[in-house]
């Protein structure tokens, strides 16, 4: 077994099979969304260099910007020290967020109520149209 | 209700009412660890100052730091597009890590293998004497 595989192998994934991934603009540092991976789509992302991870919602691999166009290109892939996290490190082509915005962290709690701190910049009509 | 209260009571949490929590110094814009909250420790966090995960080991709140030193200060609370995971952002006195490094992400996958990219500040040992 390669060290890559003993290394996927030898993840903590959860009951379903799943570890949460970060995904993070490696130049800026921005993070820009949490989502799921399983082993397959961690071998995906690694063989094809496109981030691909495991929707929840649709039960099957999600290949990000398949229908948006907005891909993610992975620049490297770490794990945290209880190897039950993963982040990784991308190169993120336009917005990250399926409501338009760059980053789904856009909700932020000031002076005591959540604000909105991004703008959209493609709207998801135009995002999802293809 | 205060648009706080309403704001935590409106994240979705997993069956066992926890949800993710990004931490990220708030300078730096490094990924520093993930762990886990519910409705109990975002309400602790938000009145002290101080970030309070759920441990899920220990079935008990978290105080980032009380037996190792290394506190978390809360800058700012986000949450994302699906109100299910949260981006901390932080000013993390020290090592984030138990194994006394800065980022708990300090293993990447590089040239097909798992590398140790981030050296220990702090031996764990000192860590946790007191």
């Amino acid at each position: 077994m390669s060290a890559t595989a003993t290394f996927i192998d030898g993840l903590r994934y959860d009951e379903n099979g799943l570890i949460p991934a970060i995904a993070q603009q490696h130049d800026t540092g921005e993070v820009l969304m949490m989502a799921w991976m399983n082993r397959a789509s961690i071998q995906a992302t690694l063989e094809g260099g496109r981030v691909v991870y495991w929707s929840r919602s649709r039960q099957s691999l999600w290949r990000k910007g398949d229908s948006s166009g907005q891909i993610q290109r992975l620049v490297e892939l770490r794990a945290d020290c209880d190897q039950d996290c993963l982040l990784l490190l991308v190169d993120q082509i336009g917005p990250a967020c399926h409501t338009g915005r760059r980053s789904c962290f856009y909700t932020a709690l000031r002076d005591d109520s959540p604000k909105i701190i991004a703008d959209v910049l493609i709207s998801p009509e135009k995002l999802y149209q293809k």
